[in-house]
This record gives C-alpha cells, sequence and structure tokens, in this order.
C-alpha cells in the first residue's frame, strides 16, 4: 500500500489576511524514512498567531517559509515507522510536522508525549509551545512579585490563559482583556482571574483604571496596537511590558501602529522587552514539569477549540485573527 | 538699596513650539531671606529639552509648573545672603533657581559646587543633570560591554556628548548622530567617536549598517521620532534601547509618533526602557567624583553653547529644537 500525503504549501506571500489562494493544496506520495529518520503521521496540528509572520518575506527570528514549502506549523502525531534510534512505532510525538498528513523527519526538535499526563492537543498549548512562551515570558521577562497588578491581552487564548493562571500561582492580582462576554466569563469564573475587560463592549481605559488601582505592573501583550496604547496610560512605576505578539497588527496592509505613548515608558521608569521562546528551549523540561504538576493539582486549566479536518486550514486559521476561537485553536488532522 | 528680581512666569499652556507670550516678564522685589533660607544671585541657568515638557498640564515624572509660576530650571549661582546653617555668603551653589536674577531657597536640593575643579557652565552640563542623565542611563540601564556598538542620538548635545565619551571609555565602539557637519567633524574629530551620521544630508539607515556591521548593541535615544524608528531595524540581539527623551516630538501638535517598527524588540529579544535622573539622586557625588576625574585627565571634553540676556530666554530655548545650539545650551544671567 502507498500512502498518500496531502500537504498545504505556500503559493504566495499574503497580503493581509490570509486565504486559501496563497496555498496550494497538495497531494504527493509518503516519503519512506531512510537511516536515521522516522515517519510520523499527523494526529492533531498548532494554528498559531505566530504563523501570520513566518508568511512575510524578510529577516524575522526564523527564516520565512519559502514558496512551494509545506507550511510550518508544530504538531502531534504517532511514530509509524522509525529508523531513528530514539523513536519506535507508536510512539506519541511533538514537532514542527508541518501542515500535511504525514511527515518524514530527522528526528531533531522531535520529543516524545505521554498521553497520560495530559491529552495530546494539551501538548500544543499549555505544554506546548504557548505555554513555555507564557511561562517564559511572565516569570523570565515580567518577574511578576506577589501582590502586583498583572494585565494580560488575548487572556483567553492558548499563550494568555496560562499567564493569567502563573500569575495567579505566583501571588498577583490579575486582569484579563478579552473579546465578547462568554470568555470574559470563563477568565473570571473559571480560571480565576481577578477582573475582565471586554475589548469590544467596554472602555478599556476607564475598566483598566478601576481594575488597576496602583497601575499595572506588568503588562503581557498579545496584541499591539491600540490596547496597548492604553495600558502605557495606566503603568505603575518600574513596570515590565512583554513583548509577545501583536495580533492586531499581523494582517495590517497599512504598516503597523507604533504605541505613540512609549514615551509613558520614560515618565514611569518602565521597560517593554521582546521574547522569543526558542531561546528557552533548554529548559522546556523544566517548565513542562512544573506546569504538568499544575494541571494535575487543578491549579492550571486548560482549553482547546478543535476544528476537524486538514483541508480547512486557511479558514480555520482565519478564527484567530477574528478573535472566534476560545481556547487553543488545533486542527484536528486524524484519530490516534 | 532694594535689589529688584526679573523673572519669566508661565503665562500659558505652549501650543506647539515655545513663544514669548507664553510667559509674562515680570518685575518684583527680591525676597529676603528667612531663618534657614538662602538668597542666591542667579549666573548660569540650564536650558533642557525636558523644560518642554514641564510646561504641558498633567502627570509626568515631576509636576507641571503652574501658570503664573516662575519657569522651573536649574541654575548655578552665588550666595548673596544666608541665614541656612549650610550655606555662607559667596558659595557657589547649583539647585533649581528658576529663570529669575534671583531665587528666595530653602536649601533643599541646593549644592555647592567648586570652580577650582570645574568652569560653573560646566556645573549645568557634565557635572550637572545632563552629565548625570547620560552617566547613569548609559551604565546603569544601556550596560554598554567593551567591544559592542553604541549609538547615541542628539550626539552633539548636553547628554549625548557625554554618552559617546564614557562608551569609548568603556571600550565601546561609538557612532553619532547629529545634525550638520560642523557638529559630526566635532564628534570624531575632538571627541573620538567612531563615526558620525549627519541625518540632515545622509540617508541614516544606510549609514548605520555602514557604521555598525554587527548591529546596534545599545542605542540612547534622545530625539525619538523617524530616528527611534530607524534604529529599531538595525538592532543587534539582545540590545538595550535606553529611552531618556523625545526632543523630535515635544513641540508636536499631532500627538507623538510611535515607534513602529517595535516589534523588533520581539524578534531580536531587545529592550526598551525609560530612565529619569532624578532617581539616582543619591549617587550623584559618585558619579560626579568619577567624571570630574576623567575631565582632569582629559578623556571627557565639554563644550557650552553660552547665550547671554535673561531677557532672551524663549527665543534662546527654541535652539534646544532647531538643533540650533552645539553643546550643552546655558543661559548667561550676570558675572560671579
Amino acid at each position: 500500500m502507498t500512502l498518500r500525503n496531502h500537504q498545504f504549501r505556500l503559493a504566495a506571500r499574503p497580503v493581509g489576511a490570509v486565504k486559501r489562494t496563497d496555498f496550494n493544496y497538495v497531494e504527493e506520495p509518503v516519503h519512506s524514512p531512510g537511516d536515521n529518520e522516522v515517519l510520523v503521521k499527523t494526529l492533531y496540528l498548532s494554528l498559531d498567531p505566530a504563523m501570520r509572520g513566518w508568511m512575510n518575506e524578510g529577516k524575522s527570528y526564523i527564516p520565512p517559509v519559502a514558496l512551494g514549502e509545506v507550511m510550518r506549523a508544530g504538531g502531534v502525531g504517532k511514530v509509524v515507522e522509525s529508523k531513528h534510534p530514539k523513536f519506535n512505532a507508536g510512539d506519541f510525538v511533538y514537532g514542527t510536522l508541518g501542515i500535511q498528513e504525514y511527515a518524514t523527519l530527522d528526528g531533531k526538535g522531535l520529543s516524545k508525549v505521554d498521553p497520560s499526563v495530559a491529552p495530546l492537543p494539551v501538548y500544543l498549548g499549555t505544554l506546548g509551545m504557548p505555554g513555555m512562551t507564557a511561562y517564559f515570558g511572565l516569570l523570565d521577562i515580567g518577574k511578576p512579585q506577589p501582590g502586583e497588578t498583572v494585565v494580560v491581552s488575548g487572556a483567553a487564548g492558548a499563550v494568555g490563559t496560562v499567564v493569567g493562571q502563573i500569575a495567579k500561582i505566583k501571588g498577583c492580582r490579575v486582569v484579563g482583556i478579552a473579546g465578547g462576554k462568554q470568555k470574559c466569563d470563563y477568565l473570571t469564573q473559571t480560571l480565576g482571574f481577578d477582573a475582565a475587560i471586554d475589548y469590544k463592549s467596554d472602555d478599556v481605559k476607564k475598566a483598566l483604571r478601576q481594575h488597576c488601582p496602583k497601575g499595572v505592573d506588568v503588562y503581557f501583550d498579545n496584541v499591539g496596537g491600540d490596547i496597548l496604547d492604553i495600558v502605557l496610560t495606566q503603568l505603575a512605576r518600574k513596570a515590565r511590558i512583554v513583548i509577545c505578539g501583536a495580533i492586531s497588527q499581523y494582517n495590517s496592509t497599512r504598516g503597523v501602529k507604533g504605541p505613540s505613548n512609549y514615551m509613558s515608558l520614560l515618565v514611569n521608569r518602565a521597560s517593554m522587552t521582546g521574547m522569543v521562546v526558542f531561546d528557552y528551549a533548554d529548559r522546556y523540561p523544566e517548565a513542562g514539569r512544573e506546569m504538568a504538576g499544575w494541571l494535575k493539582s487543578g491549579q492550571l486549566k486548560t482549553r482547546e477549540d478543535i476544528v476537524s479536518g486538514l483541508e480547512t486550514f486557511p479558514e480555520t486559521l482565519l478564527k484567530l485573527f477574528s478573535g472566534e476561537n476560545f481556547g487553543k485553536l488545533v486542527l484536528k488532522v486524524a484519530d490516534a
């Protein structure tokens, strides 16, 4: 039997929002693994805001996806066949599988995951890159102290939910900014945030003043744009802003909106620091163990928004930018 | 003899550039010092970009100058009469004298200066607030390491000249950005900068690429606006941006231009941190001693642009914003 592999390959550099025509949907035979290679069947793929940046040309923290290349994506899969000493058929693994049904890989950056610790999609969210991003961005750069006020935007997303919950574990007052009543209720009622601000219906500045009477000590920014600018007006002395992303700007065709209130950094002796999760790769196991402990004790809750069908990829990805997803957005490709 | 005191009092909140009509030029009798007070005759006044911010209403790092109040300014003067135990007639002092000929003060924040160590105007520049700003901003926030590349804007100004020279003392490659050939020549030929970029005639981006082939490790920003945005495109990994000022934006009536390339902070894991020199007040003596040593050894050179006549104040202040001054801008009010 020759296995067939369906793939989304990048066909064009998107202008503004991603469209189906920016990809070619291709079918090709599965490549059998050579020596020291492993064949993985994709089960779940991670859809992340950062993917939009990878489609652009030009220097960034990793090279862009080349035209014609399979679209880059992290995923969880099952080893079908292995000629690699570290992996056996039947192993569950996390790696950069790409938007395709099968990946033939050299094992670099591939790691085993244990479905008895957490359901497989959790390895794409809280125990995956978003969780690592939250953990290191908040603790290493935000450095929240007990009693401080932590604000996070994109609060109901894969990174934001973890940021807020870890900040609560560390004894902070936590305020989330998210879109819609349902998400805001989830933050305060299920995740234990002290307050949630609905940017779609609340006056964000007024609400920040109300919920952060002593100012914002740590702001974990996933969205950029107007919300970053508003939070800048509410900083406490020596505030730390973690620049994790700017989803509001990724599809902009008119250039990025810079934070015009950045001089608040001077007035408040505050800092704004960028972070890229890959820098912490050698500490992922440490963070993973601690977060698995919090999952087990119930201090950390996860939520995944799982959409089925590889072929829905371009449209499903757009849910991230419309704010439609609720929890970590995962594309289910196959059953285990 | 009743001494008369001429003063500039703030009459209106300026819109855009400062105008003479934003002040009242007032004559009043000199107030004799009461117990624990000291009467100081103003000799030199410091004109600084930050003064523009103090004229605006609203929260900042210090309260705005109130309407009707004598315009705030640092200055060096001579004690005429003292009922304060720490000061005697004939002492030379630095303090917040204000734009006036005589100041009656309670001695708080007033410190003696020694004209045998440096000429009096130097206490408003290299040995005053601009020098302290340069010293602590560069060393405490920029944290330059030997061999790193330091870029400073407003490089021929009171802060910039000191930043660049200290960076050279610390073994860095130093590139200054200034306006005009004369200033650029001064930076490279007199102060020993490795390169100077004339923002009025050079392609700043291209010149930065040429002079900072390994990228910018430390950027000390005095100007904001387009130059900040360009430097953001040339950061090295883990770069530190010190936000000291944004003179290009202070007179803007269309709002501040935010740095639209701020996501370079993320790509380069870089930081942008604001500083206010007053936070370092308890360390001024330490910095003053070290800088006086460098002055003596010739490692640190100073340049003052001295304009005579209290009554020229509003127009002289404007030289800062047109970039007309060359060196620390000082208003000479009287002979010692």
